[in-house]
């Protein structure tokens, strides 16, 4: 064991820098709205976390500045006064130098420890958390420093690769692959041995009626067919309140598409590039894959219908995930559909994120994590381009408000 | 069923009126925020539901006013372009006699035609959700004038009552009443043989753990020791929405209540009066009910375990609704907890308003009634002194979004 | 002297009163924009203003309504805390019945005391102000109202006046006259025995160039030449901040022009009718006024340009200002241009609103009047058809912020 | 002149890149509100304004980077669309280094052409306005990186010098020390060989009355005896904008200053250091100004008594600065009050920013420098410890909107 959690420890870490490396130290200070976090800002965070949650309970460990403690929490209230978040990118100092050199310190330390059995061992349950948040804020680091790129007129290219070094498209051939589900009593949410967020215990039983699940993403061409049609003009598809963001927000397509001279582009990490009709539809809010849904007289799947189906599914090995992709020296763009129902996007569902029945956080700090969010936020299952492999769960529950887009968030159908 | 139906449109559109009978032309003129309409705008729009949907389909109706059809549409789109919403308290003309005049033109003809057999039988739903509809905004009626009185640092009386003139709280004696629900798989939802809305169907299973309810709503006493705990200094009670909510709009207690020199008074239509320890607490918002919940160790029940647990009462016959509280000359005020977990206050439930397996909004321009809010609001049952005795439905479902605090709102808890 | 006074008195409240006759209880409650105050605040705050600064003065005056003072104060922070002045339009009471006693109670006071010549010669200034006050609302009950009307999409006709009732326009034949000042040392500002505003004095020297000042103001038939180059695309012709504000707010004519199917409409007091080409262009904001001067290869006289202009200049006697206009039952709109460089519309001028040399408010709550504003305001010179002719002075200075459109807002070109 | 243009024009580009040798290429990279621009924004821009008015009109000459054209506009619209000001911090791309390329490749380019005599002489006037625009900017950089660094909560040191190497205060022994103006007509405006900017001139007649002017700057000891008699607190003493915006905004003291637990301090280019009570006050608005020079029973200079006084003294040659602070290694920071009324700080003027009478801006792109601002902005006279000693002039006009304290700007005092 000991052995093991180091080296996952070191893998997860390393990972975080490798998809830091086409960056320069000014890519890493924008904070292009809100929502977005500057790259050396989670660089910093996941950090933080570390240093915390484990390091900081040690009393030999000596903090490497303290002023890092106000400055890199998130928003975790019982710790303390947080920096504002839609500040984080005034804030020029400390450089991007100074905080690699936070990440070695924390890492050395985080190491020599893990060595010890006994503290492996008394904090397993917080270091697999730390290193499930810092996947998740690999994630992030892709999904945010594309939206940054996307504000700059000269669309840059963040990899550097080619256009053509991206996963190839795999539309399967039969377009009515339907998966079945049978009515009846089911148990949902996580079991078994290994690691799981708070938010998908308890296991529970559910009542699901018959339904069915489409095998394929929406395409882009398919979504394209929706746009042609005036689906952007007609509120007669669309929830009331997507309805009035649309137009607040001047919509007319998914986030990144533009038009150029009547012909459609995509704004991608490697750079602008036309729109691939056979890849799958990324980049749509809730609302546009509901109102998808309703024009084409389907319905998104609830989250445990589509866990249902996805149970039965198993990973291929070589799914379009950020590691996959990256080793294999591939663009982070979801041109190829997965064979499971994970993976390429995440995939907007019908459900409301809430806690299951019996659902407690955890005592502490830590308990902040996922309960306090469970409001007006929509579950997405599956994973994206953007996701680590082995961060994929069919319990896993991704979560956004409706109106959010620059996550790479596509469509599953369903349908009674 | 001719005369029946007659009788109880009269009824009903007579109920209206008497509603805004202490109201001048001044009052029925002001909109105090977005989500209030003038009165005059509802006495309008009822009168519009049932002149668009019912009166304009006959060829021999002539429409009483064309640019009434701009005005006093709400939000169908299907039916052309709408007046702003927002700038509702900006029409001063037609002026509350000329719409007293449309209600009027609009009754003769509705009454006339529902003596012919023919139009009430074929047109039997519409009428009835006509009148549903028109019960629905003397509900409104009520809670946006009491914000827009509250409005007014004079603190006016709407109905010109005493103080004294409220049906008393009842908060019974054993607080530790709790109704036990046992787990297993229920129906829910409407049925039987009277009208419902669509959003009450399908009729459906759902699996339900145990649990048990509180037969008693909590009180302005009860609330009033979270707020003295220094509930809304904590952040750990509160959903992170919650809190950034309470903290951009200064939230220190619910809606209406005003702390005067160390003395809590709360805004009733009846004007300021002394806090009442002992009446059930209104003017919650979702955020408030929830955290109220967790500090006190407890939760809020879902929308189906709440109707659970009122499918097995009945109603009293003499709960403080709106027409009671009417004809006994009573202040529309919540002081008294009813008999039954219907009315007094609405009770915010767990559950996100969303569509029951299967469901479908009916086609055409009344099919925009219900479905396309399904997106973050959230579920209040029950019905509150502001609602009419013949308007409570233990299925029904009424929705907010999760910061409105300007309807009667309040808590009943819930536990495993 | 006494019975001067009190005439005068009686006579202006009347006029207002007058101006409110065609208005119901429902138009004098909507406050359409923040700058905009409902009638019957008009009608309360120069009662209060009376009340407050003369009769609460004398130890036996009983105050009609304490709550009032807070009321209906408007801007006097010396004299206490004011009800906000954006949510005028909230106030649904007192009523406007119980305004209009609040007026006769007011008025029967100080007619009373009018009577006493020692408090006639003690109060002498402040009563003048009073009634100078009162004349300035008289304008701005007509220049809201009819902002408040122009929301309303059926167009409301404020007088009930048919089209043809309003004074014909008389663009005198010569277009080319100018008048011509030379340069030297002037002296401007107020002088004589009559009343003046603190903001006229005091009276001083300043330098002017050699230049003219058009005889004419400039009319819509002249603006749309204007228009239809182009004038609202080309940012050339604007000032930085002007060109902003008309991108943010979308102007494209003046206010309440409104091309309808590709003709010119233009809303009135008496409802929507065509544009007139030879009448005199109003509602344009500063930005305007200083982008078709530049345009037209002229400029704005500055304000003693424009003071030294008119001062030679005799008024005719039957200028269309609002007192002919209602005495001959023509609407209130600029269709005729006035003899001399006063009435029609208001003039912007180059001028900045700032105090004259040596000029120092008045002591006390009074000295709040006028210079507290002098900052980022502009100075508007001459008079409209919305001005009662005793108002009218060649000193006076009348000013608003560059982009303000609502008051009946014109141009006249100077040159050097 | 060849000559001395050439070694002109490279003083002023090294002087830039100096002020900007202590930043990062992060703190390069920070808009920390609209107002202010990125440090690598000024560098670019500059370079651009000499390669879009000088080189691009030479045949021969390459540009370095088309997209620069666009990225770098700042608001000339006769040269096209500007990418939008308030994200200028979002464009990471390309990088500091590049820019600095760019600079050198402008340079090159300029200091071979400078050496061409019919180059130097046809543009003579164009290549002193590019000097004069950097010199601005110089200003800029030094006012923005304030601003920017203020907003962490480390407080940065701009130079890394410690806290006493700055100059010292020498607030003259004799307060009294008024400068007298006679009253008369007099010339303003720029007169002489020189270089001015457009709105310095026409050189032009003004009347002035009799005054006096302070010789001495009012310091932050004088104007925390205003903070201290509630000045904050107390409407009389302000404009009513004024009193609207420090209300809006929560000023309670000058920009920077910040009471620790009762004690001031004041973030300044070296750090956070306690308040200095003789040094000039700076960082206040317009408003703070006016209000403070009410309370003290005084007011603001007309921007020609102000001229008028300064015309009749010299500089003194070891003013504190920005070249002169970095050539003795002392920090930018306003501590000694110059020995002329140039210097340490602006100081706002009573005069409203307009055109001198018979103003007329360039023809061409280079009109849109001054004359398009000409509204709603105050003059400032002097200059500050960041501006360059070779960038003063008497005549100099600078200006700022009434609410801005980004710059270094203080109080001078007029009495009649």
């Amino acid at each position: 064991m000991k052995y093991a959690v180091s080296e996952k420890y070191r893998d997860i870490r390393l990972f975080t820098e490798r998809l830091v490396e086409p960056l320069s130290a000014e890519d890493c200070m924008v904070q292009s709205m809100a929502d977005v976090s500057p790259t050396r800002w989670h660089l910093a965070h996941t950090t933080w976390f570390f240093e915390t949650f484990l390091l900081a309970e040690e009393p030999s460990y000596q903090r490497f500045d303290d002023e890092f403690h106000f400055l890199f929490n998130s928003y975790y209230n019982t710790l303390g006064e947080q920096f504002p978040r839609e500040h984080r990118g005034l804030i020029s100092r400390p450089g991007l130098q100074r905080i690699m050199s936070y990440r070695k310190h924390v890492d050395d330390h985080m190491l020599e420890r893990l060595q010890q059995h006994d503290f492996a061992q008394r904090h397993a349950q917080l270091i697999e958390v730390g290193m499930q948040h810092e996947q998740q804020h690999q994630e992030l680091i892709l999904t945010d420093i594309k939206h940054v790129l996307s504000c700059n007129p000269t669309w840059p290219n963040y990899q550097f690769l080619p256009l053509d070094r991206a996963a190839q498209p795999r539309k399967e051939s039969s377009p009515a692959d339907w998966i079945a589900i049978d009515e009846g009593v089911y148990e949902v949410g996580f079991q078994g041995a290994g690691f799981a967020f708070d938010n998908e215990s308890p296991r529970h039983r559910v009542f699901v009626e018959q339904c069915s699940i489409d095998r394929q993403l929406v395409t882009c061409g398919e979504y394209l067919e929706f746009i042609n049609d005036r689906g952007y003009q007609r509120p007669e598809h669309w929830l009331s309140l997507g309805w009035s963001t649309l137009n607040r927000e001047q919509w007319h397509a998914p986030l990144h598409w533009h038009n150029l001279d009547g012909q459609w582009m995509q704004f991608t990490l490697a750079g602008l590039i036309p729109l691939e009709l056979e890849a799958p539809v990324a980049h749509v809010s809730f609302f546009e894959a509901d109102a998808y849904a309703r024009w084409r007289g389907k319905r998104l799947p609830t989250e445990f219908e589509w866990e249902l189906a996805a149970t039965r599914l198993e990973l291929a090995g070589d799914e379009p995930f950020a590691d996959y992709l990256l080793d294999h020296r591939l663009a982070i763009h979801p041109m190829r559909a997965p064979k499971s129902l994970c993976g390429s996007v995440w995939q907007w569902t019908a459900s409301s994120y809430v806690g299951y029945p019996g659902y407690q956080p955890p005592a502490g700090a830590v308990g902040e994590y996922n309960g306090k969010f469970m409001c007006d936020q929509h579950v997405l299952r599956g994973g994206s381009v953007a996701t680590h492999s082995s961060h994929i769960r069919t319990s896993y529950r991704n979560f956004f408000p409706a109106a959010a887009r620059w996550q790479f968030s596509g469509i599953r159908l369903a349908q009674w």
